[in-house]
């Protein structure tokens, strides 16, 4: 655990997305980093900043968000100063966030080393957390991109993976090794050969470097996308300047997740590292893995979330998730999702989760998007 | 189909009972006769009127029903006068408020033929049905109780029987028998076998009969409660009279059924006739009765109830009864029941349809009476 946070370290916490897979409970207006999905009292996004405060310190954690979101995360995040919240006037995917934060804060201090860790997603387990963190962040120093990749748990159909490669010798990262590849996620057959071998690990989407070497290979990959960005943040910091340069340059910036634009290809120069994390890690992609993360590991339980539920169940398991007050009787159903909000109700089975995503396309088509 | 009312005749509709096991659907405020279960546009208790409104005239339906419901009544049955809507000052069970109708109806008109139908029944095949309530009435005119036993469509374990005896010679009653006796709900294997027979028929709770000969049977099986129900109509058509009368008669009335003080003594004694009714009918005594009954015969069908209904289904079947204007989303659930209402949402399969009464029960338990 760091006494004191890291001198050169800065955290960005890129707070998009709306985590269709959860809807209705998360929704454009409610995205899923602002609810809480453990129980815990405060949302994924204060638990983000709360893991990340101690090894960065409360005056260098960044967030990278949509406009819409920015009283909800000032609300969240009192402490947060207020140059470090990058409002993005639309979203461009995570390497124009990551990038962006990468730009702006490279120029306020040109050796910074930042460390990019996603805003709604659950970890348990903060000293392996802080100790992949410190790993990586040595890693980056000595010029490498770096990942934490999750050593996994059980043989998981719902994450990509990354294949390690060999150890690399860094002073302070004794569990450092390349990158050989990156994989999409596999199906169970594949996932389980992945399990066994252990040289596999769940992609969790993090990733840690120098702000200048992240610059560098998104310039080699993405040259279009990596000058809008160093234009953005020339000049970012002058607020009269900022509005005109970033509405002009902003909506033409390539969509490209981060993975495509700069990890991939860094991994295939043998630039990129990995750090095993032995932590319990989620980026609770669905109504399904809630539920697991809910539940006390018993099969026939019932997860109840929402701090107003009222719920009368018999003889039924799986996940109630309420935002109203309204009683929920639940009779002889089982590995049950009842997501029950103002204006929406969701019912379906662990087993159909992931077709959640179906439903919010539908009413995208048949103009219900009030409740999206 | 009559041309004319039959002359003698009175329909007599207790809407009592809140219907338990359609909670939250039907409750203590809005009971089941005053809802729509069959999407016509109009409550259970509007169908019964408008079902025996040929059979009876619009002036000779006499409404038995508790004080709370008065005005949903006179709303739903706009033509109904005054004098024929009957107000319980709490319910003391169908003997008692068969038994109030027709000691008043005796009173008005000695001769008086009434037949009582619950308000909360599904009929289709309304020239069937007026075929056996005209037989019926030519039955009780010859002295006898008469039922309308309706003969079975499948082996049903959630209907009482009733089993028929030798043939009835009556003018006009072609179809009449004899009752032999009534039996409780079978289990299935016993079920199957009354289905083989053909002698059995579904009790439907119909009585048709002289309102002095059920008032004769009253007196001689329950001579306390047909004493009570004497006063209260010597008193009943005087506005003056008939409120102390009531307050100190009514709370004493013994609550009886009226297959037990009325209809099984009397089958005993060979004076209990029945007609077999071949009209579809049902009690729909839960929601998975509700489902098929809304369903169009197909097993993987998605019934749907509620005029602001808005479900959007993907591989489900069951029902779904909706009260409000939320979005339901249904994925991948099969044979489900879902009732979402403004202050309570019940989610259970077909098959566990008949446990709602426990639920029910626990709420009044645990003091949630206000959403009963």
């Amino acid at each position: 655990m760091p006494q004191q946070p890291i001198d050169d370290f800065y955290a960005v916490i890129p707070a998009g997305g709306i985590g269709s897979r959860l809807w209705p409970l998360s929704r454009a207006e409610a995205p899923k980093f602002l609810h809480d999905l453990t129980g815990s009292g405060q949302t994924l996004l204060r638990d983000t900043w709360n893991r990340l405060e101690p090894l960065a310190g409360p005056d260098r954690i960044a967030v990278v968000t949509g406009r819409a979101h920015r009283a909800a995360v000032e609300r969240e995040l009192p402490g947060i100063p207020d140059h470090n919240v990058f409002l993005e006037s639309e979203p461009r995917d995570s390497s124009a966030a990551i990038g962006l934060a990468a730009a702006i804060l490279h120029r306020r201090e040109p050796d910074v080393i930042i460390g990019s860790f996603a805003a709604d997603h659950v970890i348990r387990g903060t000293r392996t957390f802080e100790f992949a963190v410190q790993q990586a962040v040595a890693v980056a120093r000595a010029g490498y991109i770096c990942t934490i990749g999750i050593q996994p748990t059980e043989p998981s159909v719902g994450f990509g993976y990354i294949r390690k490669d060999g150890e690399l010798d860094v002073d302070g990262a004794p569990e450092a090794a390349l990158v050989e590849r990156f994989v999409e996620k596999p199906d169970l057959e594949t996932a389980r050969t992945y399990y066994a071998d252990r040289a596999y690990l769940w992609n969790a989407g993090m990733f840690i470097s120098r702000a200048d070497v992240l610059l560098a290979e998104l310039a080699a990959n993405e040259p279009e996308l990596h000058a809008g960005l160093l234009e953005l943040a020339e000049a970012w910091d002058d607020r009269e300047r900022r509005g005109p340069v970033v509405d002009r340059v902003w909506p033409d910036l390539k969509k490209i997740a981060i993975d495509y634009a700069v990890a991939e290809p860094s991994a295939e120069k043998g630039r990129l590292a990995v750090i095993p994390g032995h932590f319990d890690w989620d980026d609770v992609g669905d109504f399904a893995s809630l539920a697991k993360l809910n539940s006390h590991g018993g099969k026939n339980e019932l997860a109840i979330l929402g701090s107003h539920a009222r719920v009368l169940a018999d003889a039924s398991s799986g996940i109630v998730v309420s935002q109203t007050e309204r009683i929920i009787s639940l009779i002889g159903v089982q590995d049950i999702v009842v997501v029950d909000t103002a204006d929406a109700l969701l019912v379906t089975t662990s087993e159909h989760a992931q077709r959640v995503k179906g439903v919010v396309d539908a009413l995208k088509l048949t103009g219900r998007g009030d409740v999206l």
